[in-house]
């Protein structure tokens, strides 16, 4: 099948602005101003704004050979989104910046924007702004992420004390096994350029990785409950990079139980087929997008039932130091397995 | 001299951005969280929240052969303030993404930060987050700006009016042949390692295109006068470039009068040294980061006297068209002669 390819030459930077963006509709009350100014403007009803932002990289964070670029897009929107949920706040507003080499035409940016604005659509936020550039090489995006909390409800890393429940939502280690079957796929397609990728069985690993959610469902939940975590992280490291992360900036050690991890029979299987430790994909792999967080133990009745959140330790003072505990009753030092792409 | 070389890879991620924002002091009241969390969260007092994001590309946008890091931190600072003024508004908040290549040491970066912060503290503005990551090759710098500004005082590209007067603040073409300056040493040191550059009696031009001004003081001037402009935008490509999109917005046509354009005498001198008009120095050459904006004709008496801003046309019936009229008296429509890097 030919596809039609529009170079960007033809459009110049604001042609190719608009022709992203021409249906671009807001949904936020708070959207004064959007894209096609010098800046958007938002305004407030006595909210606080919240605001992250976030460098991908092709080659880096993500590889176009199994990475669809609509995937591309909604993922790069949902990753921001995550840490805005991640201070207990609702995204509202974001900015895309991207900057590509002529190899790409009007049509995969088209794809790219699509799932931009799907994720826009799926979680109520506006895109407002944004700039569009050349690179010399590669795909790079920037993307700005805004979201507003009433006054002092946000949350940060910083307040968990010894003694409140560590808590993570969904499951983990799927996105790093959804990761590792496109690895596989690549190579094997890469030797045999006439085999078909397989991935049976395994659409919701794919789907954890290509197209992660974030949990703005519980951000509502937790404030529909009037339930107020001390602190709270995103897992995009890893769980042991992020309770390490939690535990630095609020002083506290924790004591984590191995068997408590959440992880899906899936991810076990996959798991073992690929001769890993399920718990070393929860606990170094990354990409989850799931919410940790602690609570003082008053909370545990109101999440004891709860099917999405999963309790898996408690803080301790500073001294005791950061420990799983394995199912047969040893303690290991947590350790950072987190990001250090510099040093590869 | 034998400089210090640390690489990037010695600090990781984490380590590489508590290094380069631990001396990241805060200057705004409304900053509640500020680098090291998911995200920043920022206070209104009432106010609405203006936004904006630029990228900016090695080998696109700048030239680190002749653009010292400081100034190239300092400059993608003041890029995006400039867009937050050209809304009316005053910036308060920036966040800063990288993704550059190992070929930069720590002792670079460093510099760069140097630049960022130096513009920070100059505008009262509080950098509050960030992306570090790597690059495959090239520098890749996004910023994001917010500014403030009481509801309903922006000032979009969409409100003037035929009849409003034109104005523009300080002098044009100035950046453009600053650049020019730059290029012709750059070629002339390629050619004999020996000689050193000779920029004598130009710091001026130099200075507009390596340190350029966001005019905020324009932005304060005009409220503390009750001047309220109809439309407003900032000159990144070029004083042309920026009149249609003007008259695009607010659907009107503009006549400019080519005598009444402010260029200082160096940028006249410099200009015939390159055999070009100074006129088109100051239509087509861009970086001069001053502002354009139309008021309707009362407020005349309110800015006749400024030494600052000058009347340069005023806005016609949109069927009238866009013309430059000469002082001989002939007029040409203005073309745009903006940014369309991807057709290079």
């Amino acid at each position: 099948m030919e596809q039609t390819r529009t170079e960007i030459a033809d459009f110049g930077e604001f042609g190719l602005i608009h022709h992203l963006t021409k249906n671009n509709e807001t949904q936020q009350a708070s959207t004064m101003v959007s894209v096609g100014d010098d800046a958007a403007v938002i305004d407030h009803f006595g909210r606080q704004t919240v605001i992250t932002t976030d460098m991908l990289v092709e080659g880096i964070h993500f590889d176009l050979a199994y990475t669809p670029l609509n995937h591309l897009g909604y993922k790069a929107v949902v990753v921001n989104l995550s840490d805005i949920c991640a201070m207990m706040a609702v995204p509202t507003h974001i900015t895309v910046s991207i900057a590509l080499s002529n190899r790409f035409s009007v049509e995969a940016l088209e794809d790219f924007y699509e799932g931009i604005y799907t994720a826009c659509q799926q979680y109520g936020v506006d895109l407002v702004g944004g700039d569009t550039s050349t690179s010399p090489k590669g795909f790079f995006i920037s993307i700005t992420a805004i979201g507003e909390v009433v006054p002092g409800q946000y949350v940060t890393r910083s307040g968990a004390k010894p003694g409140d429940l560590l808590c993570v939502t969904g499951n983990l280690g799927s996105a790093y096994l959804g990761l590792q079957l496109l690895e596989r796929e690549k190579r094997i397609v890469a030797e045999n350029q006439n085999v078909v990728p397989n991935f049976e069985g395994h659409n919701d690993l794919l789907k954890r990785f290509l197209a992660p959610v974030a949990r703005l469902d519980i951000v509502e939940w937790l404030h529909e409950n009037n339930i107020v975590p001390s602190a709270m992280i995103d897992i995009s490291d890893g769980l042991s990079s992020e309770i390490l992360h939690l535990c630095q900036k609020s002083e506290v050690g924790c004591l984590l139980f191995e068997e408590k991890i959440p992880i899906s029979q899936e991810a076990k299987e996959v798991a073992l087929q690929f001769n890993m430790n399920p718990s070393t994909c929860a606990l170094s792999g990354g990409e989850d997008y799931e919410l940790l967080f602690t609570i003082p133990q008053s909370y545990y009745e109101a999440i004891a039932d709860s099917e999405t959140i999963t309790i898996i330790g408690y803080m301790t003072p500073p001294e005791s130091g950061v420990y799983m505990q394995t199912p047969s009753g040893n303690k290991y030092a947590l350790k950072a397995q987190g990001w250090n792409a510099f040093s590869e």
